[in-house]
């Protein structure tokens, strides 16, 4: 991507600047790779500039504890003590979140997907981060446990300089209406297709 | 992403764990956002893993210097003095590398590229790394400064256990044909596309 190149003039009576620092609602969706990982790498950047960060794993299992997850809290840790970067948080859904003294169940997932959406409101209602990561939330719309048009009304007057990452396949067509950023990563070739198993360091 | 989940068996005599620790090549290719920011992605889970992982940066800028590389090279300093996680190790052609006593220009590009896939050669000789990552490398194959045939004989018979992702628009067909695992990142919606500039934190 070449920095600061645009193929069309904007008319919209913005200077360069405002122009420039634009919250954005970013979709990564698509049966290909990448989605959650470019999510991920985004953080890196987000964290470089000294962000603050959230992270809301919805769907995956309470047992998965995927790599990224180590290395950011590690860049987290650092940000701590020694001030560089950012502050970076991570959520998971699946063994009931960290703000709620609840275990989760495999059951309670649509009550649990309900809770970390209605902290997100609070927090972007609050200004709390400036990156948030909304992994695997596609589904939670999908399967109808959050309405897509609170959704949508939310990230569309959220205040101040929010980005919001949103990652899954199949994502409703509203959402990406009012994304900002959406990219399909679409599947050329998996190792799966010819029986290879998924690994580690590739997968998790 | 189902962890371990194939959608077909395998048939050709080997265990699972044989068939699980496979090196990949990658490629990450597309006119979408991701390609890059997914194979840093990558590095996250491979720094969980300690392996070593080496970045070779083609074709930016040699002032460029990207979030991502701020953050790994954090990781790596927390594997330096703790032991947790892997090595990392970032090289830019745009600057000469690092290995290299001269300072590039932007005419000697193609010799430097050059340089740079004959050092990532020996390095896939003696096993140095665990995880590749040829950031733009598909450009250098595509300008014709790199022979296509002679990156596909190395890469099929690299020893051991090394993973190679390589990103860029325009892969060379031969090259997409020895992918393991290839994703292509696909445009739905681009900021640029309304005027809206790079900015920081999103697209460096």
């Amino acid at each position: 991507m070449v920095q600061g190149k645009t193929p069309v003039e904007a008319n919209d009576g913005k200077t360069t600047r405002q122009r420039r620092n634009q919250p954005l609602v970013i979709v990564n969706s698509g049966a290909g790779k990448g989605k959650s990982t470019a999510a991920f790498g985004l953080a890196l950047r987000g964290w470089n500039q000294g962000w603050s960060i959230g992270v809301f794993q919805f769907v995956k299992s309470a047992k998965w504890r995927i790599g990224e997850q180590s290395a950011l809290e590690t860049l987290a840790e650092v940000h701590r003590d020694t001030g560089k970067g950012g502050p970076i948080e991570w959520h998971k859904m699946g063994s009931g979140w960290s703000w709620s003294r609840k275990e989760g169940t495999e059951e309670d997932h649509a009550q649990a997907a309900v809770e970390g959406w209605a902290e997100i409101k609070r927090r972007l209602a609050e200004e709390t981060h400036q990156l948030y990561i909304l992994d695997e939330f596609s589904y939670v719309l999908k399967w109808g446990w959050i309405d897509v048009a609170e959704v949508v009304e939310t990230l569309q007057n959220r205040p101040g300089y929010q980005h919001v990452v949103i990652t899954g396949r199949d994502p409703h067509p509203d959402l990406l209406a009012i994304a900002d950023l959406a990219t399909e990563m679409t599947k050329i070739a998996h190792p799966f297709d010819r029986g290879q198993k998924g690994q580690k360091g590739i997968e998790w």
